[in-house]
C-alpha cells in the first residue's frame, strides 16, 4: 500500500506551541525524517518533567500499595506529547464541544490520564483527588479505571478492547456531525479522537472488529497510539502473538507511523502526532516503542504491570533521577508551569470556536438552531408524533420484528438524531427505512451501487455484533443525546454484543438494541440461534430495559419507553414469526409500566403471565381453561420486569392480584430463572431448543394451548385442595415439587446429556 | 513475507486419487502454476457432477420453501475437491481417529456438508434424511446448522466465527497428541483440519482472535478455505469491509493461496488443497473466488443467501444445465459412482492406520496403552487421588482463587488429559503449576525464555477470552474425553467468552472455566471488573454448572463436580480476596449436591443462604443475629443451583426446611434474579459496583454483618406478626414490598441514573 501524501494545514496546528516551517512529510512510516518542528521547551526541562511524572506515578501506587504503575510510567512521553503539544482541549471546560476526544483504551493505566488531567489544570482533579487513587474515598475521581462520570473522561474503559471501539464511535460522531453541520468557512465539528492502546486491543476481537470498521470508513480523524512495550501480564508478547502488526494495520486501511524511542524522545512523538493529525485520507496507527515501568529495577517485566514497585525500587528510581528520595508525591512548580499554559490555550480555542458559532448562527440560522439542539442533547423534532397510532396498526398476525420496524422506521426517517444500524441483517431486522442513506466514507463506490456519505444515518456494521454495541456507545458518548444509536441483530447474537451492551448500561448511555428472532419461535435455524438463557442476563443487568412486546401496539409502547429512557439503554426483543395481534387487550401505556392486566376475569382461579411471542399461548390457554376445564383465567402481560419494578407497590399488587389465593403461572419459552419473583409456576424451557420450522418448534416443546391447559388444571386442583402455599415454599407431605413447581415440556432435555 | 518452500511428501497424498509426477511448487500464491497433477475423472464428468449437485441443493431448499441455497451451490467445486480428492476420512466409520476434521464455519451452508456426506456414503445420511432438511421431522439429521450429535459432524456451527475457532482447537489437539504420542515411523496422529469460512469469520472478533492464535502457533495442519463470494446478507462485502485480506492473513502468519475460478475449476482447487496439505511451516489460507448461488438468475446477489430460489429459477437452472426440468431431488447413479470410491478408500485408510496402531502397540506398549485411553476418552490416571484432603487445606483466610489453584494444579500436573490456559492472567488466576510446559510451536524462542513444544499443556491464550472458550471447545471435540481443557480469566471477562461457553454447553463438551475475581470483592478495579448480573446468565444456561465455592474445601468439591461432569461444561467462580475458611462447616460432598446445611440450628427463626465469597456474611450475620438480637439463624451453603436442582426432592426440602415457617434470606453481592426460587428475601446488588479497595467495597454496599442483621431483624418481626406469607405473594394491607421483599443496600444505585 503506497504511503499517502500528507500535508499539514496551518489551521490544524495553529493552536499548538510548535513552529512549523515548511512542508511536513511524516507519513513514510518513520517520523525520524520529519524535520522542521521546533520544540518550545528545552530538552532539559522536558526530561525533568518526564522524571518528575514517573516518580509521581511510582509514589501514587506506593502510597496504598496498589495500582498499575508500569504503563503509566512507560507512556510519560506520550502523555507530554498529547497534552502539551497535540491535543485541543480546554481544562476549564471539559465539555467544550469541539474538543479532541481522548480515550485510554488501556484503562488500567488510568493514573496516566488522571495525572495529566491534574497537571494541565482540570478543575476537579485537584492534587488531593489525584492522591485518592486506591484510597478508601468512595467519592474519589480516580477509580481503578477511568469512569465517564468524572470530568475529562470521555468514556469508561477497562474491559480491554472497549475503549478503541468507543474511540471509533467518537470519531464517527465527529464525521457525521461535521458532514451535516459544517459549511465552507464553518468547521463547527472537526475534532480528532486520540486513543491509546496496549497489546490487548490488538488481540481482543472487539478491538479488531473496530479497527476494520475504522479502516473501512476511512476515519482520518482517528489516531490510534500503540503503547508498544511488548509486555503483558503473562510475560513477553511473543508468547501469544506473532503478527506483523504494522503490516496488518496497513492491510486494514491505516496509515502506520513508528517512533523508536517512546520513552524519552518527545520530539519524535510530537512529530508523529502532528503528521497523524494532518493525514486526510485514513486513520493513523502510531506504533511507539516504550518500556513498561521505565526507570524501575523491574522495567520491561510483567511484574511492574499491575502491582506497586515497592519502596526500595521507588527510592532507587528517585536516586537515579536525581530526585529527593525523601520526598513523596512531589510536583514542583516547574512541572506545573510546563503544563499550565494549557489553560489559556484552551480558553482561546473555546473563544475562537464560540465566535465561529456566533457567525455560523448568523450565516446559517436554521442549521445553527438544529446544531445547538444537538449540542444540548435534544431531539430535533417531537418524536412522539411519529409513533404509529393504535388504529393504524395491522390486526392480522404480523411478525413482531416487522412491528418494531414499523415503529422505528418513521422515527429514524424523520429525526436526525437517530443512527440505525445492523450487523449484516438488513433483510431480516426491518430497520432500514425508505430512502435511508448509508453512513459511508465519501469516496466509497460499492459494487452494489452505494455512494458514500458521512451524513448518512444507516450503518452497515458487517458481521460484528460486539463492535456494533461498543462503537455505538462511543457515538452516544460524543455528546449525550446528540446521537441516538439503534443497533439490530438476532437476539441470540446479542450474546456476542453483551460486553458492549453492559458498558452502555454502566455508563448510562442511551442506545436502543433491536433484538429480533427471539425465543425458540425463530425455528429452523436451530438451537444455535434460539436464545433460552440470554434474557436472564439482560433482565438482571442494572440500568437496562429488556422489553419483549407481544404485538404492534406493545411494540409502540416498547419504543416509547426506550426513547424516553435518556440515561438507560434498552433492548426491544421481537419475534421472527407471525405473532397474533391483540387490539382488544394490548396497551402501549401498559408496556411503559412494565406489566399490566391484559385480559381480566373477576374471581379468577389463575393468573397467566404472558410475554412477547408467547402471549398467544397465554391467551389461548386461558380460553381452553375456560371452555374445556371450567377454570377462570386472567392474563397479565409483562413485557419488561424492570419497568414493572419501578411502579408503585399498589399498582404491582393489583396487577398480580396478590390478595387473591389464585396462583400465577408464567408462559415463556426461555429459562424460567427470575420469573419466580412474580410467578408460582412456569411453563418454560429446561434445555436448549431444536431445529424445526417455526410452525413446528413450539409443539416440539409442548407449547400448545391444550397441553399447557392440561398441565395447569391439576395444579389448580391441588392448590384448591391444599392451598397456594404448596407452590410457595410451604410444604407438608405433598407430592408436588418443592418451593415452586416449575413444570415444563416433557421433551425438554434433548441437548442435555446429563 | 517470502513464500515458503513447499514439497509434497508422498505419504501425505498417497491415499488420494491423484497422480503426482515431479515436484510441487504451489505456494507462490497462484496455484494455476502448479503442474503435474493429473485428475482421474474427466472434465465432463466433473462438470456434470457439479451441475447435478447444484440442482439438488436448489431442490432441497425449494421443497419446503426454506433454506440457504447460495453458499452451498457456490461451494460445489470446493466440496468435490475436498471430499473426492483432498480429505482423509472413512464414511463407514465417521469416528476413525486419525481422520481429517472438516468444520463448516459458515454453518448456514449446512446443505453443502449434508449433501457431500450423503454422496460419499455416510451410513446415517440416507437420501430420506438428506431430504428431511427443513421438514417437520424432529429426528432429522439435517438441522438448520450442523450439529455435533450427528454422524460426520465434528462440531456444531452456526453462530459465526465459532467454527473457525473450533477448527483451531481441533488442529491444536492433533499437534498436541502427535507431539506426545507420535514416534519415528509411527505417525499415529497427523490429520489435517479443514475449515470453510465465509466473510463473517473474517469479521467476527472471535474469528480474528483464532486466526491470530493459529498463526502464532504455526498450526501447519490447519487449512482455512475462504469461500470468497463477496456477498453477505446486506449486499456486497465492500459496504462494510475494505481490507486487503490476503495481506492481513500473511501478516497473521498464514501461507496464502488463491484460486481464481472456484465455481468450476476443480483442478485448480485440488492443486491448492494439495499444496496446502504439503506446507509444513504454517497454516494456509486458501482464498477461492466463488459466485453465491451460481447458476441462479439471482447469482451473485444477497437474495440467494438465506431464501429458496423460487420454482421458476430452479426450473431455469435445470434447463440451462441440460437437466430434466420435471425431475426434482434427483441423484443419478453416475453421481454416486463418482463419489462412492470414498468408501473403500476410507476402509483402506483405516486398515492401514489400525495396522500401524498394532505395530505401535508392540514397539511402544506403554505409550500405546495411554494412547488408547485417550482414544476411549478416558483419564490417564485416577483423578480423585489428586484432590487435596480436607486436613491438608489451609485454615487461615485464603483467596478462593488460590484454593482453586491448589486443587487444579496437581490435577493438571499429573494427568496428561488436562490442558490448562489463561487469557493473559497467569499471575492472577493461579492455574500455572510448578514445571508446567507451554503449548507452543517447537521453533519458538521467546524474549522471556520459552522454548516451544507442542507437547506442552499450559496455554497462553493472550487477551482473547472469546477464542479461549471457543477454541477449547474444539480441543474437547477432537475426541470426547481425550483432552480436558481448563480456561481461566476474571469472571467479568467471561462475558466476552459467553458465546463460546454456551456452544460448549449446547454440544455437551466438557470444558472447565475458572472464573476468578468474582463479585464486588474484586475491589479497586471498579464496576467494569465487578460482575453483578453475569451469574444470572450462567445459572440459567442449560447443561451448565456455575459453581461458587466459599473456601478451600468447597473448591475441592467444585472440582470434583466439574471433573465428574463428562458431558457438561462448568464454571468455578472464585474470589480475588482472602476468604474465611470454614473447616467446621464446609463439606465437599455438600458442593456436589449443589446446596447443603452449613451451620445448623434447631427451630431456627431464619435460614440464611450463603454463597461463595459472601458466605462470610451469612455466618457472621447469623452470629450477630444470635448474640445481638436473640434470633436463631441457620445457614445453608448453595454453591450451585443446577446441582441442587438435580437432588431428590426430599433432600432439597430438608436443606431449605420447607416445612418450617421461617423465611429464607440469600446473601450475595450479585443481582438477586433467580434466587427467588429458594429465598424469600435477599441482600443483594441493585446497581453496578464501585471502585474501592477490596477491604472497603463491601461496606460501600452495606455488606456488613451488623447492617445485614439490622435489616433482617425487623423482617422477622413482621413475619412473626403477619406470617411468612407476606414474603410469598400473599398480601393484606401490609406496608412491605410485594411478592418478595428483596431488600438491599441503601446506596445501591450509584450508577443507575433512572
Amino acid at each position: 500500500m503506497a504511503p499517502s501524501a500528507v500535508s499539514v494545514e496551518a489551521n490544524d496546528v495553529s493552536h499548538l506551541p510548535l513552529k512549523l516551517d515548511g512542508a511536513q512529510n511524516g507519513s513514510n512510516g518513520n517520523t525520524k525524517h520529519v524535520e522542521d518542528v521546533e520544540m518550545m521547551e528545552s530538552q532539559d526541562k522536558t526530561q525533568f518533567v518526564l522524571r518528575s511524572y514517573r516518580c509521581l506515578i511510582a509514589d501514587l501506587c506506593q502510597q496504598f500499595n496498589m495500582g498499575h504503575p508500569g504503563s503509566a510510567m512507560g507512556m510519560a512521553a506520550i502523555g507530554v506529547s498529547l497534552w502539551k503539544y497535540a491535543m485541543k482541549y480546554s481544562p476549564k471546560n471539559a465539555e467544550f464541544f469541539n474538543r479532541d476526544r481522548f480515550v485510554l483504551s488501556n484503562g488500567h493505566a488510568c493514573l496516566f490520564q488522571y495525572t495529566f488531567l491534574h497537571l494541565v489544570g482540570y478543575k476537579n482533579m485537584t492534587f488531593e483527588q489525584l492522591a485518592s487513587y486506591h484510597s478508601d474515598r468512595w467519592d474519589s475521581y480516580c477509580p481503578g479505571h477511568p469512569e465517564i462520570e468524572h470530568e475529562g473522561i470521555e468514556v469508561t474503559t477497562g474491559p480491554l478492547g472497549q475503549g478503541i471501539a468507543n474511540a471509533v464511535g467518537l470519531a464517527m460522531a465527529t464525521k457525521h456531525l461535521g458532514a451535516v453541520y459544517n459549511k465552507p468557512g464553518f468547521e463547527m465539528v472537526n475534532n480528532m479522537t486520540w486513543v491509546t492502546i496496549g497489546d490487548a486491543c490488538l488481540q481482543e476481537g472487539v478491538g479488531m472488529e473496530s479497527i476494520q470498521l475504522a479502516g473501512h470508513w476511512r476515519l482520518d480523524n482517528l489516531r490510534v497510539i500503540y503503547d508498544n512495550n511488548q509486555i503483558t501480564c503473562d510475560g513477553s508478547v511473543d508468547i501469544c502473538m506473532a503478527e506483523d502488526v504494522n503490516m496488518k494495520m496497513r492491510a486494514s486501511g491505516f496509515e502506520v507511523l513508528e517512533v523508536e524511542d517512546g520513552n524519552y524522545d518527545v520530539e519524535s512523538i510530537v512529530k508523529a502526532l502532528v503528521a497523524a493529525r494532518a493525514n486526510k485520507e485514513k486513520p493513523t496507527f502510531i506504533n511507539i516503542k516504550t518500556t513498561i515501568g521505565v526507570g524501575s529495577q523491574n522495567e520491561n517485566k510483567a511484574a511492574v504491570h499491575g502491582a506497586p514497585l515497592g519502596k526500595d525500587d521507588v527510592a532507587s528510581i528517585k536516586k537515579n533521577y536525581g530526585m529527593d528520595v525523601d520526598k513523596t508525591l512531589e510536583v514542583s512548580q516547574e512541572v506545573y508551569d510546563f503544563f499550565r499554559e494549557a489553560v489559556p490555550r484552551g480558553e482561546k480555542l473555546e473563544k475562537d470556536w464560540n465566535d465561529l458559532l456566533s457567525n455560523y448562527s448568523k450565516e446559517h440560522p436554521e442549521l445553527a438552531a438544529d446544531f445547538k439542539k444537538r449540542m444540548n442533547g435534544e431531539m430535533l423534532d417531537d418524536w412522539t408524533k411519529y409513533i404509529p397510532k393504535k388504529e393504524d396498526l395491522p390486526t392480522a398476525p404480523t411478525p413482531s420484528r416487522k412491528s418494531a420496524g414499523a415503529v422505528c422506521n418513521p422515527l429514524a426517517q424523520n429525526i436526525g438524531n437517530f443512527m440505525v444500524g445492523t450487523a449484516d441483517l438488513t433483510p431480516s431486522v426491518n430497520m432500514a427505512w425508505k430512502g435511508k442513506v448509508d453512513f459511508q466514507n465519501p469516496d466509497l463506490r460499492t459494487a452494489c451501487g452505494i455512494n458514500g456519505d458521512y451524513a448518512g444515518r444507516y450503518i452497515h456494521w458487517g458481521i460484528r455484533e460486539h463492535a456494533m454495541a461498543s462503537v455505538s456507545n462511543g457515538m452516544a458518548a460524543f455528546r449525550k443525546g446528540a446521537i441516538l444509536p439503534v443497533t439490530s441483530s438476532f437476539f441470540m447474537f446479542y450474546i456476542y454484543a453483551a460486553p458492549g451492551v453492559r458498558m452502555g448500561a454502566l455508563q448510562s448511555l442511551q442506545v436502543i438494541h433491536i433484538a429480533t428472532h427471539d425465543s425458540i419461535g425463530t425455528g429452523e435455524d436451530g438451537p444455535t440461534h434460539q436464545p433460552i438463557e440470554l434474557a436472564a442476563l439482560y433482565r438482571a443487568m442494572p440500568n437496562f430495559l429488556y422489553i419483549r412486546p407481544c404485538d404492534g401496539e406493545e411494540a409502540a409502547g416498547a419504543f416509547m419507553a426506550a426513547v424516553a429512557a435518556k440515561d438507560t439503554p434498552s433492548m426491544i426483543s421481537v419475534a421472527r414469526q407471525d405473532t397474533e395481534q391483540f387490539p382488544q387487550y394490548s396497551r402501549r401505556e401498559g408496556v411503559q409500566k412494565g406489566g399490566y392486566v391484559f385480559l381480566d376475569e373477576p374471581d379468577a382461579d389463575v393468573t397467566l403471565i404472558g410475554v412477547g411471542a408467547e402471549m398467544a399461548f397465554a391467551v389461548g390457554t386461558a380460553k381452553v381453561l375456560r371452555e374445556r376445564h371450567g377454570v377462570k383465567a386472567r392474563v397479565v402481560s409483562m413485557p419488561c420486569q424492570r419497568l414493572f419494578e419501578q411502579q408503585p407497590i399498589e399498582y404491582r399488587r393489583e396487577v398480580l392480584q396478590t390478595r387473591s389465593r389464585a396462583p400465577r403461572v408464567v408462559i415463556e419459552a426461555y429459562s424460567v430463572n427470575g420469573w419466580e419473583r412474580y410467578a408460582d409456576a412456569g411453563f418454560s424451557m429446561h434445555s436448549f431448543g431444536h431445529s424445526l420450522p417455526r410452525s413446528y418448534v413450539y409443539g416440539r416443546f409442548n407449547f400448545d394451548n391444550e397441553k399447557i391447559a392440561a398441565k395447569i388444571k391439576p395444579l389448580l386442583d391441588e392448590v384448591k385442595k391444599d392451598g397456594v402455599g404448596i407452590l410457595r415454599g410451604e410444604f407438608r407431605d405433598l407430592n408436588t415439587d418443592y418451593v415452586r413447581d416449575v413444570f415444563h415440556s416433557a421433551f425438554g432435555a434433548s441437548h442435555v446429556a446429563s
